[in-house]
């Protein structure tokens, strides 16, 4: 059966960290739902690799319509954060222990939703101080799977295990 | 007596963040060093308005050369902050309470140098948590000063505030 997922991305995303678990997610039958602020706007990664139409407003979109939750990285994450309804829609998938898979910069949305208190997780480099700042037992690995829910990998190096493991969660 | 003022500076910088305090430190008759990893590179703001020639390599640089640090936001502090060379050199200022100024998500570097734990200060609305986390005392203000050492703010609509009160700590 595939599975619904919600990804949240908007303009400088880490191109390939959208593309390549999309498509991996896409090949096992999932469904993937871009989500930003405005339906049917493109999006483009920040080395001009990639662009994503987006599928429905942050506003027409309920946690509870989806499986499961993609967070790709660059400097998409960041900007997504300033607006709490992207915050509020990300705690919503933790809160609830629904899978949740968060690369490079990703867990900077669950660091403001302030849902890595106790998780064992991974992230960009520069973002390693925040994560654990905000209670996180930061892992300096290709892919962390926490309490079967979480799947966190630093860089797109780490794709292939983190949509090896996001995918086993999908099961 | 004009100061000597050290700027971390990179790609993707908040183009006014960074020409906006330089041009009025330089009229004050201060004398601004853009650091980055390499001398001689041009180095250009995300908004496409600014660009910037850096002066030093950062392995050039050391922080006792300079009175001040200036820390301007947009992507480019959290580029900076995954290279262990421009934590080192922002933490030096901070231990040894030399005048630090950074807008926006310039303080991005200040937590993972570790230096906000007590501190008042602001920053872009998207780091507020990171900072709450790293124990700093946020404030939705346009500019802080806290222990007449560290000046922060939010975004370039504080720039005249910012400004004044940083040219205050450079008497």
């Amino acid at each position: 059966m595939g599975k619904k997922i919600a990804a949240l991305v908007t303009d400088l995303f880490e191109d390939v960290e959208y593309t390549d678990p999309v498509n991996a997610f896409q090949e096992a039958g999932h469904q993937i739902t871009a989500i930003e602020k405005e339906a049917g706007k493109t999006v483009k990664g920040k080395k001009g690799q990639a662009t994503v139409q987006i599928d429905k407003s942050i506003d027409d979109v309920n946690p509870s319509d989806f499986d499961a939750l993609l967070l790709p990285g660059g400097f998409s994450p960041d900007q997504l954060r300033a607006d709490e309804r992207f915050v509020n829609f990300t705690k919503a998938f933790m809160d609830e222990k629904k899978p949740v898979f968060a690369i490079c910069h990703g867990p900077q949305l669950l660091i403001t939703a302030k849902t890595l208190e106790g998780r064992t997780a991974t992230g960009y480099t520069s973002i390693k101080v925040d994560m654990e700042y905000a209670g996180a037992n930061y892992k300096d690995e290709e892919v962390v799977v926490c309490q079967n829910q979480l799947v966190t990998s630093r860089t797109p190096d780490d794709l292939p295990a983190f949509n090896r493991e996001s995918l086993k969660l999908l099961k």
